[in-house]
């Protein structure tokens, strides 16, 4: 077990419902003081990488206002009170956001989106041969959020063209093709 | 061109060396107001995926506050004003953190770390031919942190187990992996 930092103290300095900003003053284990030190305090997230019968990954397009532009992104969220546990917090999220649902679930990986700056963890499922059952219930502000699926194979050919433009979602997809590959 | 969110007004709520936060106050292009949105301005960051020639990768294993815990990761930092492009941040991180230095240099992608709440972008490198010529140079705090190299194809079959824990690396890791098998 490697020596971990102390926190001597803590103090919130940015809170409500989108955000929750602490200070830390830290002392590393040769004693160096680290002060102020920033952590970024979220719930977990999911998410899903949703694969039709014909395998075509399902898809958002989305605003994000903090790079100014839109973006095809997996389907996902924060896990909620209501969600009884990880996997069917990535089932409401898939349902919420995109009307498809599936009855073949897998956990492919559960990672740290900045483990420097942010607490939480991101969890990533894969479901198989989703369909699109259900209407789809958008949060306000998401009136303009578009579902579509395009080919699997696809999307990974382009990743590296910046096809999903979000770090996390290419970790996602490319864990859940490693996954597929050995099922 | 689809239509953006306009920004209606924005105030700095917390900002210094190492954080800057604003609440922006939006309206979507339905006219739905989006009030606050917290916006995180970072400069872009990049990532070195390095490969020895006996293909290991040069990995880092550095404590990280947030998450409370030693993680794997790659070398990579902030760009910075001394850096005369990008490619030349992502030589001096490598550097900087493991000694390692490398004549063949390869842009693998461009994405956004998390284009909802982040302004920047992150930058992957992939550094061929890694060899340990210089000394380090740590940055205070960082006085723990060990450079280690593991095979490359260790590394990749392990990544949904979680041996890199950060879903940005994975991401940068992968992407370097699609195109090295295309070189």
């Amino acid at each position: 077990m490697e020596p971990k930092w102390r926190t001597l103290s803590s103090q919130t300095r940015l809170k409500d419902r989108w955000i929750d900003v602490r200070a830390d003053r830290c002392e590393t284990p040769s004693g160096v003081e680290v002060n102020p030190y920033y952590v970024l305090s979220y719930v977990d997230w999911v998410h899903v990488v949703a694969l039709t019968p014909e395998q075509e990954l399902v898809l958002i397009r989305q605003y994000r206002h903090a790079a100014g532009d839109w973006f095809l992104e997996i389907p996902g969220g924060g896990v909620d009170a209501r969600d009884g546990d990880i996997e069917q917090a990535a089932r409401r999220e898939l349902a919420e956001e995109t009307g498809y649902t599936s009855e073949r679930w897998q956990h492919v990986t559960t990672l740290y989106p900045n483990p420097a700056t942010h607490t939480n963890r991101v969890h990533t499922y894969l479901a198989m041969h989703a369909v699109a059952t259900l209407e789809r219930r958008l949060d306000p502000g998401e009136e303009g959020l578009g579902t579509l699926v395009m080919p699997f194979d696809y999307i990974l050919n382009q990743l590296a063209a910046g096809i999903l433009g979000q770090a996390m979602h290419v970790a996602s997809v490319t864990l859940a093709a490693r996954v597929l590959a050995r099922l």
